[in-house]
């Protein structure tokens, strides 16, 4: 397929007609939006690149698109927010056929349209490996986004679910955005800061601790570990989307697996975290590292 | 230097703080930004690719983040829109060093900032090849974007410069975004549709004409051409990034090179467009044909 047959047929597999906010979507040199009075706008993206995110042939092109989507997704979900339309640009390998090519959009437009999400755009180029950048747009109310620089000292660290499920399975295992948990933290449970796992527990929790200019201790014996998986693996595996926050000292504790205390935030060294005393390195999936 | 260093490096190299319509860029899973009541918002992204756009030499790395910037300036402009802000995810390759990769932010970021233009986010990985993704949001008046599917029979069809600039200096000449002529279009002049040429006025005009349901007669004598570009260039070169637009028929001429009329819009099939009475096929820049 030449490009302008390839942007019909995008047109068709995603079919985002206007409404909701949505004026023109794929087909113009930009889509149009209408944002919502009160409301703050949220923008994420994420590359993936074949052979550094993923490799041929490990992921069904229908997983593969659904993962692109997943990941901006769950930025979106750490925010509180709720997510509204997303763009693909996509590079084209020269292994791609045209029916995994329409795989891959199936995937990625499932997954969307279960959050309502609509896919309103993108760019198309080729090269010689795969690679695709999503771009979600999401809300929240005005002043309301959950940040990952305002946790303070004395508040709890949670996570919303098991840690190293996705490295216990060779990071096969969906992405499974904590859309509507991360819009219930924002809602009805003053949750100081919060951010996805989407680089493993160590080094994002550095990173929440960097940003928040604190220090964080958490317990071994309190992380929830998926079946299967390692203390390594839950705290460095990475690909868990599962949501890593913060309460007030005076929230009132949930008999829920999404409000697991895994420790606490401390007036320490800005980006610092100790497990049960020591000194936690911030390893994780690093691209630059590999 | 490992990612979070770099993102910390890039916030510096960029600094766009908090202000304008920003509530928070660079450091956290989204972007935060406030829309201004009465406009609608513009999104666009462009994938620009090692080996497909550019090759590794041929432009200094402040030209290709000069360049990777003005495409997405170019799509606002060509909706009438101001650009606010940027995003730009890049997926490093090994042959790139720190300091080139400084230079590419710096030709990025004086382009974005002769628009005030904010660079506010993006993701960094690593690749063989060096890609980059640029995504510029920019707002218009609510309802008043220019597009591609309002064009009539009857419309003059205009372009806002000389053509085969680019092709006639080997693709080299930088973009320069036709944002200010883009909000004069759409604020004083009435333009019924406009886009910009980004692959040639050929393969452009045909979309135009698909978008709106029409056809086109254009006159090569009419053609702007720039020094030293042929006819064929001119037609089929691309990157000129100059605007195409129409205009109603009670248009007053102007002499201005803004306003070239190159021929007209008529009922005719779809997408057909015709030079000096030939059918001029639909062939400019398109990586799946190459």
């Amino acid at each position: 397929m030449n490009e302008p047959a390839l942007i019909r047929a995008i047109a068709r597999w995603t079919s985002a007609p206007p409404g909701g906010g949505l004026i023109a979507g794929i087909g113009d040199d930009c889509a149009i939006l209408r944002p919502r009075p009160g409301e703050d706008l949220l923008v994420t993206t994420d590359l993936i690149v074949e052979d550094v995110h993923f490799h041929r042939g490990a992921l069904s092109p229908s997983a593969l698109g659904a993962r692109c989507v997943g990941r901006g997704l769950s930025d979106i979900a750490s925010m509180g927010g709720e997510p509204r339309f997303a763009l693909l640009s996509l590079a084209l390998a020269p292994w791609l056929t045209s029916a995994q090519l329409r795989a891959f959009y199936r995937g990625a437009n499932q997954l969307a349209q279960r959050f309502n999400v609509r896919i309103i755009g993108g760019d198309l180029t080729r090269a010689s490996r795969f690679s695709a950048d999503v771009i979600v747009l999401g809300a929240v109310p005005q002043g309301r986004a959950l940040r990952r620089d305002t946790a303070r000292p004395g508040d709890g660290i949670y996570v919303s679910g098991p840690l190293g499920r996705a490295a216990a399975s060779g990071w096969k295992a969906p992405i499974e955005p904590r859309v509507a948990f991360g819009i219930e933290l924002r809602r009805h449970h003053r949750a100081t800061a919060c951010m996805d796992l989407s680089d493993g527990l160590a080094l994002d929790l550095h990173r929440l601790m960097l940003a928040s200019g604190a220090s964080a201790e958490i317990s071994s014996a309190a992380l929830p570990r998926a079946p299967r998986a390692t203390l390594e693996q839950a705290l460095h595996g990475g690909e868990d989307y599962e949501l890593l926050y913060t309460l007030p000292p005076t929230a009132r504790r949930r008999a829920r697996p999404e409000f697991t205390l895994i420790g606490y935030v401390t007036s320490g060294p800005a980006g610092r975290v100790r497990l049960d005393g020591q000194s936690l390195p911030p390893r994780g999936w690093d691209p630059f590292r590999r």
